[in-house]
């Protein structure tokens, strides 16, 4: 049994307390935050603190805070015989003063609201050392099918690729939700057609999926639509992501 | 039971063809298209021709063709007693030279190696008259449960919305495959978020959903990001997409 202590209230550390709730291998001893409020839906089934002179000895301390308060965090856990791992994609795992140290990093957009399968989710690790990077791995193994060893250098990468497939796809529906509204249509009719965007690429590369007017070089539909946009902002980004798509296939066309 | 000549052998003839195939109150008499290698799949099961001069008499003929073919293939079915209708999100009805005439815009994507489910797509209808609307439903509603009427400005707008929920969306997926494999990474560590983004906009919206650096107004992130895109085109689409949102959510910083 892993013994666990969960440093921070926010979106990741709530969906790891509710994943490793329902593992036999982990045991979260204590959650600890500033807000003693944030601390309170934890206290009913583990012991919380907001007091870091108090906490428990582990086997794991996570901490899932913010990316600039884990240098700090970590100092305030350098006497402890545990290992010290941060959550973030962005963060170098050297952030962490102490050398018995790794990464736990949940590949997924969390938000408090919308519960998650952990199964599916890719966990990705790194240690110092390959005791560390065992531990990781129990603890990965514990609540996800997808747990991969990847460099901090490799990591930093893949929270690169996840701001563009995530972040920047969401603020796209963002747009298509603007536009549709401005004109007295509901968003939901673009549901499924963002559902299945989405679903073609578990079976076809991106690159293949490819559809629409700049995929074609249709320059005709490309103007028509820069005509029908009234939003400079959205107007720029069409034309940008117009252009890189162009680019991508000219040799084809 | 409503007669129907299709008239097109690309995707989204290829759907509709199999979607009326299961439908018990549509007849598909006939295909037609300019190239007989393209007709021969459906030359099992209907009338195929490539000559315009043999078009059958039916309720209903369905241009699902390119769009600049539109008004010349209407000139030629300008003599038939049926409604003419397009199935394109981009061109105006008024393209069809016959009065008698529709729009029938079925909103998804579609790609001939993918099997597409037709009762949640949302079939967009347009016509001259209440008669044509009222056939138009018929025929949308034997395929689908999501039948929407619409004008050819409002389609106008809802196709130029599709391009950035799905070309452009799907181009950020490309962007990020780019990303992982030139770090030895696969695409599939992305599958999990991509499918997520998509599922969360089904309750939350979009503008709710939005998450991550720029989000935040985490300028570091932003900046540390920067560093590490190689590609000059990826660059530039970081910063403008950063900035979009930025300025979308400056307000609340």
């Amino acid at each position: 049994m892993l013994s666990v202590v969960l440093v921070g209230t926010g979106n990741v550390a709530h969906h790891l307390f509710s994943a490793f709730r329902y593992s036999k291998s982990v045991n979260v001893l204590q959650v600890i935050g500033r807000n003693f409020n944030a601390l309170k839906p934890y206290s009913n089934e583990v012991e919380v603190t907001t007091d870091f002179d108090k906490i428990s000895e582990a086997d794991v301390y996570l901490l899932a805070v913010s990316d600039n308060a884990i240098q700090s965090l970590s100092k305030k856990l350098e006497n402890k015989p545990g290992l010290i791992t941060h959550t973030s994609g962005a963060t170098e795992m050297g952030a962490i003063t102490n050398s018995n140290r790794g990464v736990f990093y949940p590949l997924q957009t969390f938000s408090k609201e919308r519960r998650i399968e952990f199964k599916d989710i890719p966990v990705c690790i790194e240690a110092e050392n390959e005791e560390g990077l065992n531990i990781l791995k129990k603890l990965g193994e514990s609540i996800s099918g997808n747990v991969v060893e990847i460099s901090s250098e490799q990591r930093k990468k893949l929270h690169l690729a996840a701001v563009f497939v995530n972040n920047f796809a969401n603020h796209l529906y963002h747009i298509g939700e603007d536009i549709c509204e401005k004109e007295g249509m509901s968003f939901n009719i673009l549901k499924p057609l963002i559902q299945e965007t989405a679903q073609k690429i578990m079976d076809l590369s991106p690159f293949d999926a490819q559809t629409g007017p700049a995929r074609r070089g249709d320059t005709k539909t490309i103007e028509a639509h820069l005509k029908l946009l009234e939003n400079e902002k959205q107007t720029e980004l069409y034309t940008k992501i117009s252009q890189a798509i162009l680019e991508t296939y000219e040799k084809e066309l």
